[in-house]
């Protein structure tokens, strides 16, 4: 921990402030963050995402010093977020070795003895992206994921979007580009969104890493093909105000220009959209979109929202 | 208007009860219905739509006889439901002859005097639905129509889904069936799905309507092929936790099993849905759903909400 950050911190426990925590459950990594009431964020670490036996003890760890009076996850998936259920809180069918049906809240509720929130990774992200990001004062806004997987959260009528379950975005079906042979690789669908286009796709149809990838390679065109149409199945189902693209495949910023005009062309004269510079945008929070989502999250619980 | 509902309306006139208005404005007719304040429909008529000029002093007609508080309308589209816009309450871009840039709820507006809420038919129906029908004590639904077009409007978070405009969920597009190489009739898209499966395109494709195509017809399997492929996709985008299927072509009954057995093959083991024959079924209000929403929609602007 920075030494000013600590010194700081410090000073706001001794001010009497609440301090609230925060997990961003990723397939990679765990980022853990502490903020305070407001919602600033004073600290953040990363854990390496292992077996639940070796990653959760760490994260414990790290809260454990601090004195947070609410906790909000964001989890990779699929969960169980329906608060009537048995198996609240769970990591459920995770293709991810030892997280299968692994009881994330009450794990947290019964070592740190706080209220817990609990949504999916991109539910987090689209919800701090909302509040206080790229989608601040709209009524609905989505965030979409591209990277070791695909997925995306929405906010519609000012409320995170849950039904049945929470959505699945990442795998839509989508019709396959002309020039693509390439089998895909879901585990489930084999060739949806996510088997077509998130970074394992990339890499294992062209031979190497989509950040070795010039930027004139044939990848690229055929990646924001797929983008594209998976932005345009949202709007037609959703029609978002704005869309926020995350993700380390994100980080290939000719990525945008591409997407956008391929948009455009989908929408053709069938449907009036904002201007795609200010519709199709990278995330204003940077990589903090589901960490400052997972904050908001405890700061409703935690003032019983 | 039957002699005995007559009476009765008169006699709850006569006691002082407000009445509100509804119009669910169809592409080949406008169903124009009267309901007293708790919600009951107590006269119903139907008037062609035709051009403006002819369809709409036909519905004024209507409701000048009667005096109602309020008036909902759920009209096809696209529409135009941004209640910040100059032309707020506009049928916009409809290839619909003479319907192009009409004022709907400026007219309405202007002739009755009384506050006029405004949606889609589609959203009007699964608001129907939600309220009084099939998704009752749910927190979430989907409404498709499926006839001479395909629409659908969602329920989430107990509200309807809105965002830069109204969802235009008949024109996602879709994988085609292998035997299949109709070219299909959306006049923007060609084969999406309103192009692939409405009403007209299983007329077009097999040069008779629906209706005199017998049960065993290979129409039937590639008509559940599309409509289930369309469904999946607005469960992994919306997860709703009940689907209601209305519309013509709906009421051929046996396309229920057939839909809702190829849901359940594109769920397989990677999504756990409610049981089939709970999760994807007919209006429980059969004709009256658009109709029963926008009584609901005036009842809401009549009490201010």
């Amino acid at each position: 921990m920075p030494t000013t950050r600590k010194i700081d911190y410090i000073k706001k426990m001794k001010e009497g402030l609440q301090m609230l925590g925060a997990i961003e459950a990723g397939g990679t990594k765990f980022v853990c963050a502490i903020a305070t009431e407001d919602g600033t964020i004073i600290e953040k670490v990363q854990i390496p995402t292992e077996i639940p036996d070796t990653t959760i003890p760490k994260v414990l760890e790290f809260f454990q010093d601090q004195r947070i009076s609410a906790l909000g996850i964001g989890s990779f998936g699929p969960l169980d977020v329906h608060p009537d259920s048995e198996t609240y809180g769970f990591i459920t069918s995770t293709p991810k070795p030892g997280w299968i049906n692994f009881p994330f809240v009450k794990t947290m509720k019964e070592k740190l003895q706080v209220p817990v929130a609990f949504d999916t990774d991109v539910n987090a992200a689209v919800w701090g992206e909302f509040h206080a990001g790229a989608g601040k004062n709209l009524n609905s806004c989505l965030y979409i994921t591209v990277g070791t997987g695909i997925g995306a959260g929405a906010v519609a009528e000012r409320k995170l979007i849950h039904g049945w379950s929470h959505p699945e975005m990442g795998h839509i079906s989508l019709r396959r580009h002309s020039d693509d042979h390439f089998p895909g690789v879901c585990p489930y669908h084999r060739d949806c969104l996510e088997g077509l286009a998130a970074g394992p796709a990339i890499e294992k149809r062209w031979g190497q890493k989509g950040d070795a990838l010039p930027v004139d390679h044939p990848a690229w065109e055929m990646e924001a093909h797929y983008l594209a149409q998976a932005l345009m199945q949202y709007v037609l189902i959703l029609s978002p105000e704005k869309i926020i693209m995350g993700g380390g495949v994100m980080k290939q910023r000719h990525l945008f220009p591409l997407i956008r005009s391929k948009v455009e062309q989908l929408a053709g004269n069938f449907l009036t959209l904002p201007a795609m510079d200010t519709f199709i945008v990278p995330p204003a929070l940077k990589d903090d979109s589901g960490a400052m989502g997972a904050i908001l999250m405890a700061q409703q619980i935690n003032s019983g929202n």
